[in-house]
């Protein structure tokens, strides 16, 4: 079998990069590509690359940008010809760093550059991808014994709680909560064209908990310390959702613990 | 008690015409402001104003430009300094007209350009109409007997039950579905927020069914006859929901027939 290969989108710093030092730590065989905006000021990704210099990628790629996610689509292509593994990591509560607390302070610009970054950019990560993944050997998640129900490779995309419409009790945070929402409803759709697919690829969305990244910092005071995660322990608690997934379970939205989230 | 001031948002044709003309024959002292993109070409709206000079206001606004959103809010504050209700009508389907089929349709400016009308349009509206519309008599919907429970405006967005993620079992029309969900998450949000002032606004999301318009034209030889509704029938049966809203409805999406629909 063929070596398992993840890429991990938003790999510069916090989830993302975590998520790589998880599956190389873990996964000793698995080839890793780890994607991000500047790589140049990424330091403790090229330092990770560094000290695993055969196994870790970095390849630079804007997920604003259709035409980088599509070059770098390509690049992979042509150095790995499949992908078993990809998670959308990359994501910002507000251009200006902090959540709306009221609608004054909405703008047309801030919800539009939100919704960019954090819906389509992981939408059109699928588009370029997905063709890669249905190349893959299905490394990550359980296969069932029936082949019809196997699959080729895995799509995670980063959600929130506060994404859940029918969760949402407190309001605010107008452009992450419309981002999350909508970046759900592409989980959906992509989970059901991809089943389509002989092999199928899965798709689900995840709420990595509260992590102490720069996203949730200034926002900390307000969460019980035992509920503020290292990026670490999330990224552990996700690759074992991811590594627990199967056909039945695509298209979802689970929480760190792996209790499902509603829409 | 001030007579009642409705503006409908996407009025020019469709369901947003509709509304205009249900309100007008049906609430006989009600203003109408109808807000429409390039009003010299809607001959039918302006038709409806020369039969209705004293109560229909034509307004342009494109609801993708924040400074023409917020200039129309001016006027109706100069000219009217109320609203009883919002209806957002105005959406695309795709700017290709077509939803997508799969990903190979999918482009981050299809999608962004989708999201930019369906999605921020409404929201955009809310940010700078709001204040008018707790200035206004609470002319639409039920008013509890409980005056702290009371509402002084309705802001309706006109969702699509394709843009519930949980009742999403075909997939494709990515950009739309998205859209839709965003703004389901909208509405939430508005909801919450608005229901704390004093007095209240409600926002709902409602489904006109399958209304034969420009929109949904190109696929009515998939919907059964009886599931086809004129845009005048779908308008009188989401005009029905308004009037029986109150706070204990609010933050919910509807469809046409008054039952709630999953998020």
């Amino acid at each position: 079998m063929a070596a398992p290969v993840a890429l991990i989108q938003g790999a510069s710093r916090g989830l993302g990069l975590e998520f790589c030092k998880y599956i190389l730590k873990n996964q000793s065989l698995a080839a890793v590509i780890a994607t991000c905006r500047n790589p140049d000021g990424a330091a403790e990704l090229r330092g990770l690359a560094g000290q695993h210099p055969s196994r870790l990628t970095v390849l630079k790629l804007d997920v604003n940008q259709e035409e980088d996610i599509r070059g770098a689509a390509e690049r992979v292509k042509e150095n790995f010809g499949r992908l078993d593994l990809i998670v959308n990591s990359s994501a910002m509560l507000h251009p200006s760093g902090k959540g709306e607390t009221s609608l004054r302070d909405v703008s047309a610009q801030g919800v539009i550059s939100t919704l960019t970054t954090n819906t389509v950019g992981p939408l059109i990560m699928a588009k370029y991808f997905s063709p890669l993944l249905q190349k893959g050997g299905g490394a990550f998640g359980q296969q069932p014994a029936e082949k019809a129900k196997q699959h080729s490779g895995i799509i995670a995309n980063i959600t929130a709680k506060v994404g859940s419409i029918g969760d949402n009790g407190l309001g605010g945070w107008y452009s992450y909560r419309m981002s999350k929402a909508a970046l759900n409803m592409a989980t959906r759709n992509l989970s059901i064209e991809l089943a389509r697919s002989r092999p199928k690829v899965l798709c689900v969305s995840l709420h990595p908990g509260t992590v102490n990244t720069d996203l949730s910092r200034p926002y900390h005071r307000n969460v019980p310390k035992d509920k503020l995660f290292t990026a670490e322990h999330s990224a552990s608690c996700l690759m074992s959702i991811i590594n627990s997934l199967s056909i039945e379970k695509t298209g979802k939205a689970y929480n760190w613990d792996g209790t499902e989230i509603p829409w």
